[in-house]
């Protein structure tokens, strides 16, 4: 399993499909330990194949017999058609008589991959290193079981949490190492959103760059949410493919949309409004908040009043990690604890 | 000089007189490699022996005759009498013919030891581990060199700058452990600072507390700052010594007032007042800025308005450390960066 870890963590972390990993092996020999290794596969994306019909074409292309072999996969096999056809079947016609999968598929389309194997006469067994296998796919599955995607919120900030001066200059409170960061993730996310107030204010291309300046390979949809349009001169209109725009201020409507394009993994890079609306509606599932050693006593805010007025009743999150950005810090923290993979653990 | 430095650590971190350690060693003997350690002292806090006349005694303890013996020592000996007799003086007395100091002593009347004893015979060696020596007695050699306290300012907040929410609930914004850890920093320095304004809103007590809630060992002189009285049955008028009660919002006339009374190293609680002028003269040396993971969109904050207007303008500062908390973190910064030892890093 850990093997097929490595391999699902290979995919894309972006995208509509979750990262799955799957190594096919050959049936136990009596009284020789360990089991060759026939094929391997993972899931490179939307519209490639799923991890275990790449692994049994591995197995095929190295001249295996797949016949009475074991698949071992992050993600129980899926068992319908999208782009591709259902795993159980492709299993099935391999001759696969043993499953062993970490996560289950929570998927209502999806799901009941081993059920259905089970009853074709397979051995499934769910379970090993399945909070490894989440961890790999948290967005998608939250997003397959929540109806709506994960929520990143971004802010930089003074060390006292102002965005910008009093005279609104906020180039750069965060330095270079921390920017870099950011346009890391943002070539990790589905879509990326901002305000028309913030798209009109900045005029910010939202693109992920390198740091030697170079687009990513992955751009994430941009997202522009407020009623009123941009300028027909506005980069967001032509630097890339067309943005999103959402035509709302409701949060319902906005993660409805998003969840029909599919989007998984937003982030959220401002304005005060968006966050506030938000925070409110108690949605956002993580916060990346950069933090400059600089005080500056005045300026906006990144985050509004969004209706917190006393400390007892403020939602409290869970620092999952900090990184030191230069002389900046990231803080990472999370709405729900995360359970650590009982597996690791023990180790 | 590492064990030199060991013995330094071991005195008061608070306290008017700096933290030295010292290490009598025996004269070479030809042939033979290393030398063997005659007495070791060091500092233990005003009023008791320096580090070499506590080194001497040891080594006399030890029946050692000390005559040729080269004194190791964390701080150039000092030249003057204050509240002991000087060091300069005691060396020549136990015939001391070799000293190796790492920090120079930039003392106006302790300083020019080692000049003294070049003048006596002695061979007199400056240098090594001078960073690291600097680093146990910042304080101290800041208070002695500018004539003021080295300035720790304290902040307890919100990811978004808050010390409190809309309706001025503020216990508790941080975790346990951040407030075990800043009362283990009360229990370092030589007084904590609060506005009136702050002593009349919290009626706090000041005090430097174990995780078991008894009094640690050492109390700071506890100071406030500002016009107004405190009314009598006020917890700093009754729990332990009366506090120092500084009538003015001039900053110079504080520290003033706070060198005076020997104050080397000074935490500043609060409240905003203090915070912004002490930052608008530019005299804070470093930030202890405690984060908790709540974003409360409202509610005072910890640093007012106090004359940045634009960013490029500023004061930045310098992460020296990050700590985790719990779920807080605290970012230690000082307007200064501070240069690494270089023996250290040649390690
Ligand atoms: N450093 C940072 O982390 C950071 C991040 C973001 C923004 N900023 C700064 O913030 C400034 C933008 O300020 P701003 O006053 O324009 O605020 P804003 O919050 O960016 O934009 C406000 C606008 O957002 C739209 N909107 C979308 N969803 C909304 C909702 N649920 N509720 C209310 N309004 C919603 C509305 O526009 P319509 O009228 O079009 O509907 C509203 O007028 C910029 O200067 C930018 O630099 C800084
Ligand atoms: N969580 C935290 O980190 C934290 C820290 C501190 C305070 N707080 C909160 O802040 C609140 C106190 O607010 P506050 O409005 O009373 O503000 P404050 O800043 O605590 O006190 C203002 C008063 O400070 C005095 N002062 C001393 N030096 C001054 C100077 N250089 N310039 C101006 N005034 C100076 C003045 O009192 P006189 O009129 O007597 O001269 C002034 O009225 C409390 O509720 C407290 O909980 C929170």
């Amino acid at each position: 399993m850990d093997r097929a870890l490595e391999l699902a963590a290979r995919g894309p972390a972006h995208g509509p499909n979750p990262r799955v990993g799957c190594v096919i092996l050959a049936p136990a020999t009596p009284g020789i330990p360990g089991r060759t290794v026939l094929g391997e596969g993972w899931h490179r994306g939307a519209g490639t194949p799923h991890a275990e019909v790449a692994a049994l074409a591995d197995a095929r292309a190295r001249g295996h017999d797949t016949r009475g072999a074991t698949a071992v996969v992050t993600l129980e096999p899926c068992h319908h058609t999208g782009r591709t056809g259902p795993c159980t079947r492709a299993l099935l016609d391999a001759g696969i008589t043993d499953v062993v999968h970490a996560l289950a598929d929570p998927g209502v389309t999806s799901g009941g991959g081993a059920d259905h194997l089970r009853a074709h006469g397979v051995h499934v067994t769910a379970g090993p290193r399945s909070a490894a296998a989440l961890d790999l796919v948290h967005t998608w599955h939250h997003a397959v079981t929540t109806g709506r995607p994960w929520i990143t919120l971004k802010t930089a900030t003074s060390l006292d949490g102002r965005v910008a001066a009093s005279d609104g200059t906020s180039q750069w409170i965060t330095g270079p190492q921390a920017r870099a960061h950011a346009h890391a993730i943002r070539a990790q996310v589905d879509a990326i959103a901002v305000t028309t107030g913030t798209a009109l204010a900045d005029d910010p291309a939202l693109t992920a760059r390198t740091p030697t300046g170079t687009l990513a390979p992955h751009q994430p949809l941009r997202v522009v949410i407020g009623h009123r349009d941009l300028p027909a001169d506005h980069r967001l209109l032509h630097d890339g493919p067309p943005p999103l725009h959402l035509r709302t201020h409701d949060v319902g409507d906005v993660l409805a949309a998003l969840h029909h394009h599919e989007i998984r993994h937003l982030l959220v890079e401002g304005g005060p409004a968006l966050a506030g609306a938000l925070l409110a509606a108690d949605v956002v599932d993580e916060l990346h908040a950069y933090i400059a050693p600089v005080l500056l006593g005045d300026g906006p805010p990144a985050i509004p009043p969004y209706g917190i007025t006393t400390l007892a009743t403020a939602p409290r999150w869970h620092t999952t990690t900090t990184h030191r950005l230069g002389d900046d810090i990231l803080l990472i923290a999370r709405r729900t604890a995360t359970h650590p993979d009982p597996d690791t653990e023990e180790a």
